[in-house]
């Protein structure tokens, strides 16, 4: 029998085990729990996701490694949304006696390669039987507890950063999903669109610009020290639209966005139109880049230096409505909303 | 419609939430991620376990508050078998449109109950929808890291010791799946034995003792310190044999284990052969008691201190054979085996 037809229940738990463990590092893994080295006067960060068969990946648009590599950056997208760098994660399989033993192979290679710039290790999981294949991540990492960042944290007047485009993801979705959609793309086009469904990027590399190279880091980024410049903020995972809104929700604000300023892949506009396009970007969801409130000045500094795909998309207020408006006056003034995102029941 | 009736498809995802969050802390979930206080100088430890409904547990013989108890004390287990006090859980939850919202709660009510005692709070998770409900649970801890228990730190010439008498948890299921059997035993009895199968408790009261209450603790337990004193073991959750079988393969030794020393509830005899309470007290699992191995001495003091159903079962050889031998010479020897444990594919 070859390996690519070998299912979990043709081997005994232990064999699975076995090669589970080559994704693991073996001075961690093998007691009643992992052990992990964690730097002095940070604090812990844990986020956890679960992922279902059919209802949050499907073999139709997903190969077991994209289905890793996104369980994976999910994570350590939300860790990246606190300021945390990640030490570590765990993983809760639940397999079908069906399942090939191939696809868990590949589903812990996608996300190996996803952790692997982070050195991040996975340090242990629960492998079950079960009725559905189902995916449990729970991702530990640290931070300088000067450097959080909460909703909570957001300002008036503060300027509302996104550190990349919008939209990319739904679009890539649906060219997986209709193939004949957007012939006029090139094949980079579709490609980059594609990846950013299947390969997003956590933005760790956002938490270095912020805190190594703007101007404002001999402050301290608490709310204890009066003269402290505060970051707030959240990704984007379940759209750009609801991370502004659980913003202003969490700091009793408001905002208004722009909606000439979202950054949008100019690919998008070359298969639907202008309004859809927009709403892939606001309600979308899985872009996973992070929305950031800071002050006017360093707002600036740091979409400069992210550079492509960053942009101040609006500012914050001392109400509380969330408008998209139009400076250009052509579409009316409205209210973000919350109903068009993912409503798991 | 009264709530007892209402399933979660009847409210939002927020409308759940919001009832979940109720048994966690306010000051730490509500963020892309929970940060948690950790002490200087002590490691992280984690673990994780995924439960399936009808393949780990079952509305015949367990409650959700039962479910939910049992799911917390596995993975607590899982930290005081390493040395390590829990420090928060967070717990992904794949529920069905049609489960009631208040098994849910009951669930969450369970899980709180056993974390009581230990102070330890709900941090996040994750509800998402299935097919099959589901729960995965993932412990944080922390330890000191000379106080840490390893399977691999047991030497030849220790005892073994196991903090609890075994057998209890699978006779209590027994007694649930069959409630005609033990009609010979009192209430309380039959009581004790159905307790130990729904609320069996974690065992990091012996961690105290064992830090706290024994003469060697000048000592450090590294095995860098050649005056070190190391204290091995793991828990018993996948039964008393596969603890055995486990520590002497990880420390490389092997072990001799007297069946007349294992503590078992003197009641099961009450209702099965003395055969038959000895393969539930070697095989049955789940009664999450501690094996630990350590020099004769402190075994001995060891024991005293836990008191009640704590013993010493045998003594690790510098062979690998691990045997359960007789002294009054009615049995033969034999080998412990894994082959009688839970096996999942």
């Amino acid at each position: 029998m070859s390996t690519t037809m070998l299912k979990v229940k043709d081997i005994s738990e232990q064999g699975l085990l076995k090669i589970l463990h080559h994704f693991c590092p073996k001075d961690i893994i093998g007691d009643d729990a992992a052990i992990l080295p964690t730097q002095p006067n940070k604090s812990l960060v844990v986020t956890t996701d679960a992922l279902i068969d059919g209802v949050h990946f499907s073999d139709r648009t997903t190969s077991p490694e994209d289905v890793g590599w996104r369980s994976a950056a999910a994570n350590l997208s939300d860790l990246a949304a606190m300021g945390a760098f990640p030490v570590g994660i765990t993983i809760a399989l639940g397999l079908t006696s069906d399942t090939s033993v191939t696809w868990v192979e590949q589903l812990y290679k996608g996300i190996s390669e996803c952790l692997q710039p982070y050195n991040t290790p996975i340090v242990g999981g629960d492998v079950v039987q079960s009725p559905v294949l189902t995916i449990s991540i729970t991702a530990f990492g640290q931070l300088d507890p000067n450097h959080t960042i909460l909703r909570s944290n957001c300002q008036p007047q503060n300027v509302i950063v996104v550190t990349g485009v919008h939209g990319a993801s739904r679009a890539g979705l649906e060219l997986l999903l209709h193939p004949e959609l957007g012939a006029s793309l090139t094949e980079a086009e579709r490609s980059s669109l594609i990846l950013a469904h299947q390969r997003p990027k956590p933005r760790q590399d956002i938490l270095t610009i912020l805190w190594e190279g703007l101007s404002f880091n001999s402050f301290s980024n608490t709310q204890d020290n009066k003269n402290s410049i505060l970051v707030g903020g959240m990704d984007s995972s379940d759209g750009l639209a609801d991370a502004i809104i659980q913003i202003c929700q969490a700091s009793q604000i408001g905002a208004r966005i722009e909606r000439n300023q979202i950054p949008i892949p100019h690919s998008l506009t070359k298969f639907v139109s202008p309004e859809q396009a927009l709403n892939w970007a606001l309600y979308g969801g899985e872009d996973f880049e992070l929305v950031l409130c800071l002050p006017p000045i360093y707002g600036r500094e740091l979409v400069k230096k992210i550079g492509v795909g960053a942009a101040i998309v609006g500012t914050t207020t001392d109400d509380t409505d969330v408008l998209l408006i139009d400076r250009q006056g052509i579409y009316p003034n409205e209210q973000l909303t919350l109903s068009q995102g993912f409503q798991h029941f």
